[in-house]
């Protein structure tokens, strides 16, 4: 996705859906969080390497603006970049598409407290230059069709 | 709550909490739906009035900083008022607090739609009327334990 | 409810509809574990009391059976009872009922761990003399519609 | 998976986890539905065909046992196998193993109702027949580890 050097795919599960028949709001705030956790696997280690380092990455502000519906199974590509990173807080910033079309944008406020004490502490150095390293490269070879369905969930395609 | 006509209490679930042992960020989101919903109920026939009248209310944007963590158990006063009304667009916006102490604040946006067109359709006139006469009355009065518990749970049917 | 000393009400929220217009299957799971804390905040001193004392609650087995759609906005009212403790295994069966009529009932299995260690650990036995008491009981008084409200909000503080 | 033709993975969502440190147990409901749902796109035509055919398939009960807790990040495998299907009732049942360890098992059963009326209506043949085919072929191949990786999120193994 053109402006982000990481893109995740989820796709749509019935359970997120609501009674207007479309995927909930509040669904797409966890998709970008397993769309962060997914660029810190790619690019810092994981998720689990910060915590490993006994800091905890809260979440301080969430922004999202919706402008398509999303449907029961349908994939979505979700575009993710670290937009800034200064002392003890860094923020990212997504867009959401199907089929190359916009379906939501926006992005998560995030601080580093220590785990033990919860008091604010700068983002280790290590995470900063991979960060600064990834979104310097050029984006992640685009996903063949076939790889990207992959990612959301094995499967043949439907044959009726 | 200072400068909200209406305030909704909900207790956090255990399944809203996540493994830094605090409720989820996306739970807020699902809970100032919650709050906006029991704020129709209160002065405008209620959510379901809308669908009844063949309008969806669709969610365009969700706006939320947290500023202290709510843990399982704790009970949070979701204050809502109803900030714009103009066209097919509306807007509330969100203080919650624990016992008093800021716990997050925000805002969402809305866009009422034909249910079966799905196209823009104003915000009809009795919703606006309800609304703006809830807007200029005093605060509900300030909320006995046992009244404020209403807000969470069983409700006398929306008059309309 | 009868059979049961104790009655949880929950009101259906919009999140946990799906697109086919009723409540998700997998909320009620949330409602069962909601209820049994509820349970517990009434005759055992609280989920939190549990925890306080160093040893945490986990969930092995849940069964439900779907008897009626719920929809959004309806009250639930949740009956549950504790209906075997042995060792550091305890069981809890529910009925879901909406005025009256079955909804869904269930049952969950649970067991006790030792926080730290995660080993199986007796249920205390103060909980075990609070449940036998509370069930030995009649049921909590014929709620009226106020204090049924209490359920499903704010309570006063556990007494432990 | 041993006796089962179909294998779907999943990766834990931390939202999906609790302050318990593990996965929350409602989160396996989803899951299973996810994996049945992969399960019908791979041998039916998919949920959507069942649905275009102006059909429901409704969840009548749900039975889950858990062996051993799941964490952030694990990467589950769920074995699903259509167990019998009778009239207008189906049932699936379901293993969850992490790294070939059991974490747990379990089954639901569904009707299959008209989507207009609600009126229970017989599982349309070619269901049965894609089912019945599907459970007497042999297990899909087993997934490379890179490709099972694939399966819940596309990423590059993670480098610390």
């Amino acid at each position: 996705m053109d402006g982000y050097p990481f893109e995740h795919r989820v796709r749509v599960r019935f359970a997120e859906t609501d009674a207007q028949g479309i995927a909930h709001h509040a669904s797409f705030v966890v998709w970008l969080e397993e769309a962060r956790v997914a660029y810190l696997a790619a690019f810092a280690g994981g998720y689990r390497a910060i915590r490993d380092g006994g800091i905890e990455a809260l979440t301080t502000a969430v922004h999202l603006e919706y402008e398509r519906a999303a449907a029961f199974d349908d994939v979505l590509a979700i575009g993710v970049r670290c937009a800034e990173i200064r002392g003890a807080r860094f923020r990212y910033e997504y867009a959401v598409e199907r089929d190359g079309v916009p379906v939501a944008h926006g992005w998560t406020a995030h601080a580093t407290v220590d785990a033990a004490t919860h008091r604010p502490t700068r983002v280790p150095g290590w995470f900063v230059e991979d960060v600064l390293r990834a979104e310097a490269s050029p984006p992640l070879p685009a996903a063949t069709p076939e790889a990207s369905q992959a990612s959301a969930a094995p499967r043949p395609p439907a044959r009726r």
